[in-house]
């Protein structure tokens, strides 16, 4: 199958919810969302990378955090992802919500139909594209030198990439907490069974990991 | 907690069983057990080293089986995973089961009283070594560079390791086959609570991970 597009380790309420409404500098997941809560399940394993101390789980939910960096060469990330702003880049200061260090070590592709020039930030580069998923998902291939491609998210672009037909391989995880307002990315994990394979496996941390491919 | 000793994609019966008796060159697994059935679980996944077609799932087991070589930079192994002779080496034409390419890509520690002279295939050395557990580990921990040290079996060398204290994680797949005679890892699962964290996985393709890890 050669390079794939994977999306990875991303994580939703039950009622389907990755981000909130509002988002802003202060709230990168939006109003209604507590990140610290939804992403627990990654935090509490031992391959968790913003670990400090030696401890965590290794035990199922470990096996997707070490996962999320495997063979990847490339991301492709929504505007959203990237920074709260709308319209035209006017700071060029913002370079993201990651600091010095992004977690990424990739060449990054962020979504835009503003221009803005590249940026280096330690191993990771950020790219500022527009243009169609499947033009743009050429050019991450190629950054990627052979290697995968994560889909990074978030939910309005994840939702155009399987629009088009170009994502091969989705790992959500379901977290059930409920949020009720916000960015959905389905009604329920069966709305792509008609188009992927698809395993649910619970986890002993109470998350429900759903693992989506095609042949 | 630095270099780990991990037991990994270690397949057993359902009544504990990972080799038969009677193991000789035309049946590595001994003449009660089918390795073929035994291990349909990872040969059906994309993962599969040996895989010739393109296909195969993407589901769990799929992140079992491309999870093995992941930060490994060594294994130890049994004198019986080797090869099926006893005693001093006499035919160094053997070479073991795998071919000019064996599926390790590190050094390779074979437990055994008998001196043999290493040897280099492809990016697999063998090493033969005698001495204590503890001994071994180290010049297996030595040899990985930094990297985990895999402990490939078979069941012999597994008590051995865990009686001695050494081992830190185990991932265990139990296939529900019956074998009823041969070499047994444990009674049940459970065996090893009052030493590890345990979570049992199943999987959809009928056999259950079960991972063990300590603090």
């Amino acid at each position: 199958m050669g390079q794939l597009l994977k999306v990875q380790n991303f994580t939703i309420s039950s009622d389907g919810i990755a981000a909130g409404e509002n988002q802003s500098l202060e709230n990168p997941f939006g109003t209604d969302i507590d990140p610290q809560k939804l992403f627990t399940w990654a935090g509490a394993t031992a391959s968790w990378p913003n670990r400090t101390d030696p401890g965590g789980s290794r035990g199922l939910d470990d096996y997707f955090t070490r996962d999320f960096s495997r063979n990847i060469g490339a991301e492709i990330m929504g505007r959203n992802k990237f920074g709260p702003q709308r319209g035209p880049w006017e700071d060029h200061e913002w370079q993201g919500w990651w600091g010095d260090e992004p977690p990424f070590h990739t060449p990054v592709f962020v979504l835009t139909h503003h221009p803005r020039p590249s940026f280096t930030l330690s191993d990771t580069t950020f790219h500022f594209v527009g243009g169609e998923p499947a033009e743009v998902l050429e050019r991450a291939k190629e950054a990627a030198q052979g290697k995968d491609v994560r889909l990074g998210g978030g939910v309005t672009t994840i939702r155009e990439f399987l629009e088009a037909g170009l994502v091969d391989t989705l790992h959500v995880v379901v977290n059930p907490v409920k949020i009720g307002e916000g960015l959905r990315l389905w009604d329920a994990p069966e709305d792509l069974e008609d188009r992927y394979h698809h395993e649910a496996v619970p986890s002993a941390s109470g998350v429900t990991h759903h693992i989506f491919w095609r042949d």
